[in-house]
């Protein structure tokens, strides 16, 4: 440092503390981006992706290294991909800063969300109920919803779901009773007063879910940008289920599209991730929920019936759920597994899930919940 | 065996007998599910399961051993999940022997699908073409489509690609010109002759769509399965591109939902699957190519831009693809890649694509394909 | 039926019920694989495989369709690869009905395996204890060692953990104090008077872990067969992780190795697999718990340090374990996490630890079980 | 920046122009890790970790934004593991700058190496070669394995393989001849003139080696950090297999372990990676080969047979590996597959190894190669 004193004239001391306060004024916003170039990039090189940047309304923050130099950008960084950036030859990595979820993450909404439908509460208010959400993979018939919705809603379940339009897999298999199935449902409604919740597969069909109280985005439509956007115009709760395959981060830019559509009631649900074994139909990922609990203020509900696939997994990976500090858990019952035209192999019976009830309200009242 | 004949009376044995012929009788018909059931499992119980599958329509090969029972279903199990079964207690596993996609497989259809656009001919026919799709991610003006169509055109390209809506991670991102964007790239179209693609993300832009050559759907659509039904409606080629983490059995029912509903111009699209390494963004699965040539009639295409990411690595993964036998190659080029609106880290310039051509001409050529 | 019986002369039938007779014998034995041919096979084709078969050793069930013929394999087929049927071209498809591992499943050991080690005893005896085990990623000193052994000892943890030969990825990494730590390691363990696992690495190390407890075989190691097979030998509880992306098959093969050494003393250990998303070190899959628990007679424990790499985090995913079955929990403990040579980010301070034994003691008593 | 001048005295103004020259000299070295604070971390908490780091020996290089405060670390970050820093709550995020992988990397070792093995030549030299290493899964008996050698060499294959040691999944499956198998290979080689690879599982299998020319470790043993320390100290030219879920981060880090022992002669092979779509055995990354080779200097081999686990679909991948960029192919060849004692599924007969071979000239031709 010394020498570097001696090596300069005081013409040039002046100049380069003056840039010197430049850049520490810039020091002072944030660094929402920061860049690394290949090492030995050439200085011209550097000054026209600065240049480049700075056209695009960042602010440059440069730390120039023997080798390496480092951009930190500092500006609205919201629409920019990290990857971007790798177009440009000299960039070697790019780090992000700030989140990508501005009003998804806590940042700026610190307090929990919570969200009502009928006497159910999902996210946790001065009564930390931990709901509950029950029925059958499918709706069949009215006998069978309205007799699935008593028997649940006798155990104790909030929330009453049943599927009409069905994500199938196979063009063959069964695709639900469609609108027909939502007149079912509606009826099982009425006549137990749960709030109800089913699956939206398409913009189409929205205009039959005005009397549904929750939409549900399955996790294939994850990534439905059009179908978020609409459910984000709609106002309606909506339970969106974690992608097959997807990061959390990419899980949370989802949940931006409805936020961002002006809908804030968004309950966000794991199901199990895709993995490299195939033991259990999919890999539940419970540390999913302290994590989402850390990064949003929305509430958490975990679906263990499609998660693991086997209706005897279930009340022991509910339990696990509940332990782990869940707002709420999406559970398969049917009145007769076997003979169930969809999932059976999953659903709980009437008599099994009210026992798994009883089970739970003891595992919520050690997280301070109520069933 | 002996001692067995000996120990029962002719009454039992004509009823043996009897029991026996019926067996081979159904013997004959296919056995298209096997299931497995547990040890020990009640005789009463195996009875029960066989009445009811009776019921649903199959015939039972009953194969009854000292410990372990196993039934051969025989009769149309395309409307059948193997996890159905499961359901039962009594059941322990059970593997589907028939293949449950009809239409995409070539079991009906020996033969190559061959699918014509303009000039360009996906699947191979007798001059064996093997064409490359190429264009921007994004259409973002009239000046940059109108020079990219020609430069790819001027290098070989059979057909454009260019999106105008475009699936976006962040609601924050650039999400495409929309219709706008779709005019522009069928002013590219008529100005260089060349046939074009680009996505389609929801049943309402369909009618956007008319002078479109080809319409692609998108990896995170892939199982929208009402957006599959819709383009099958539509009559029209389709590029299915394979999901992110879908596996090919998956990506084969997904092609069978567009076959299904009356369309039988499908191409498939490897783009990459989603693994534990990011040093690519995603992993190109090549031996795809192979597989799918083998189980379905339909042509293959190769996309190594989105697989990889990077430009630097697309010509590696075209050649290769190439080398394993793909019937066409879509890559993104740009004329300006650092300053893309989309994707530009994974695009080429068309200066990099014409010098691609030359090297993936020699490679067709091996292959007995022309470009 | 009917048709047919007339369709035969005398001596055709008589031949004709001598072959089903054959049949219905085999049948009386348990079928062990099935082997599905390609359709159309030819019928000397068929006869080839059988004889090739009975060769080998195993009774065939053949069951032969129109279109399709199956082949049932009487016998023994544990040393049988299901993949290396394929090697023949006629075959379409492999599927096991038994279990490869004959010493890890309940079929031949329905009762749980207990495993004592000083006052610790994993697996469900009548007292049901929940075990915990505790301590420092690496010992790094006696003052810390012994100073964690105390702290977790006070806490209610039955078990010392502390590693003196450490696996890392990089080999610039700290390796552990070796021979030196594992006498650091002996002299907490007469101080507190807790029982020591730690980790065995390489089969030149054994003769250094004649005072250790349990002997630990890390995720990395878990297919490294000549240390499955000497550990074995050895005759010492083993405490085996999963590997990092193994799946149970190939974990309680692994058991399989050590049990079939003649060492039953094995305790399973989950500890996070690896997936696509990247946001916690692994991902932590409980319903392993269950499964196994199912499958084997041995212990499962759960490690939630290592599975998602944050001490926050811990805690919770301690809790959900619980809820979940597990017989034991191990959990890394450090004096002062920030200055850890290993892994001090996902250490609990003792006073954490101490905390989070309370909670345990709490979901433990739910399960039936006394930490 | 006015008022900042302003609001400073000329002694701390002085002060603050000394900081800031210490600031930018530092800035002059290399910044190999960037770590950033949470928002509003306290100033003391800052001072804390900066101490701390200064007194590892780093030169911290301070960016204090607003809200956000990043740190440039400037020293040897070799041994420092990124997630080590989160031990500490303040700390946000960890970017690494500088590779973590020395020797292994092009930074300090530009130029390719060559390995050679009697004629075989990998890497890249004046000539080009391309080697093909051939031979079956496991050394059977003397007549097949000098069998496979003639027959391999007349086909132009350059070296040959054969296991006599095997990692079994099962512990009942074969698991090669072990010394007898040695002594066979050895046979082989004298009488076909070939070099040799086998694999090594213990080190107390070293000695037998002697007469081997290159040691293969397996894909299983990758992170068997004693092996690699040991193979590192024998000199011998060593094939290292990715692991099966290995990321190419960690793959190049066990390589480091080879390197940092002393021994230069590493081969690096791509064999498949465990995804999850079961179609394949494993899921060839052909992507790893370009990457590798722009990372790092040594030659780059591809394992289609264990990659697929299918002999029809070898050649295809073969061909695919050659267009990709590959210095060698190692296929599996067995004079008899369909009787195999080990993955005869997929090894190829010597008539389907020759005719690969004469495709394969013509792939290596294109690539300036010759086989």
């Amino acid at each position: 440092m010394g020498e570097f004193a001696i090596s300069c004239g005081p013409q040039k001391l002046y100049t380069f503390i003056l840039r010197t306060l430049v850049l520490i004024r810039n020091r002072r916003y944030n660094i929402c981006m920061i860049v690394v170039l290949k090492p030995k990039t050439r200085p011209d090189v550097v000054e026209a992706l600065v240049a480049q940047l700075e056209e695009k309304g960042f602010k440059i923050h440069l730390s120039r290294g023997e080798e390496t130099t480092i951009l930190g950008l500092i500006g609205d960084t919201s629409h920019t991909r990290e990857e971007s950036f790798l177009a440009n030859d000299a960039v070697e990595s790019v780090m992000r800063v700030t989140s990508p979820y501005k009003l998804a993450g806590r940042a700026f909404h610190p307090d929990n969300t919570v969200i009502r439908a009928g006497n159910a509460v999902l996210g946790r208010d001065s009564n930390a109920q931990l709901a509950v959400i029950a029925g059958p993979c499918s709706v069949e018939s009215e006998e069978q919803i309205i007799a699935v919705a008593k028997a649940v809603k006798a155990a104790g379940a909030k929330i009453l779901r049943g599927g009409a339009f069905k994500p199938r897999t196979s063009p063959y298999s069964f695709q639900g009773l469609g609108s027909e199935g939502m007149d079912l449902l509606l009826a099982a409604k009425k006549t137990s007063g749960l709030p109800v919740i089913t699956e939206l597969m398409s913009i189409n069909q929205l205009d039959l879910f005005a009397g549904i109280d929750i939409i549900q985005i399955g996790a294939r439509n994850m990534q439905n940008y059009d179908l978020l956007k609409e459910v984000g115009l709609s106002g309606k709760p909506v339970l969106l289920k974690r992608g097959l395959s997807s990061t959390v981060k990419e899980f949370l830019m989802s949940v931006e599209y409805i936020l961002a559509a002006g809908n804030p009631h968004v309950i966000l649900c794991e199901r199990g991730i895709r993995t490299f074994d195939p033991y259990t139909r999919n890999t539940l990922d419970l540390s999913v929920i302290p994590w989402l609990q850390k990064e949003t203020h929305l509430p958490v509900v975990v679906d263990p019936s499609h998660a693991c696939g086997m209706s005897w997994m279930v009340p022991t990976l509910a339990k696990a759920a509940v332990a782990a500090g869940a707002d709420g858990i999406m559970v398969e019952v049917h009145n007769n597994p076997a003979t169930a035209l969809c999932d059976g192999e999953q659903s709980l019976t009437p008599a099994a899930f009210a026992e798994l009830m009883c089970k739970l309200a003891e595992y919520a009242k050690l997280e301070g919940r109520t069933l």
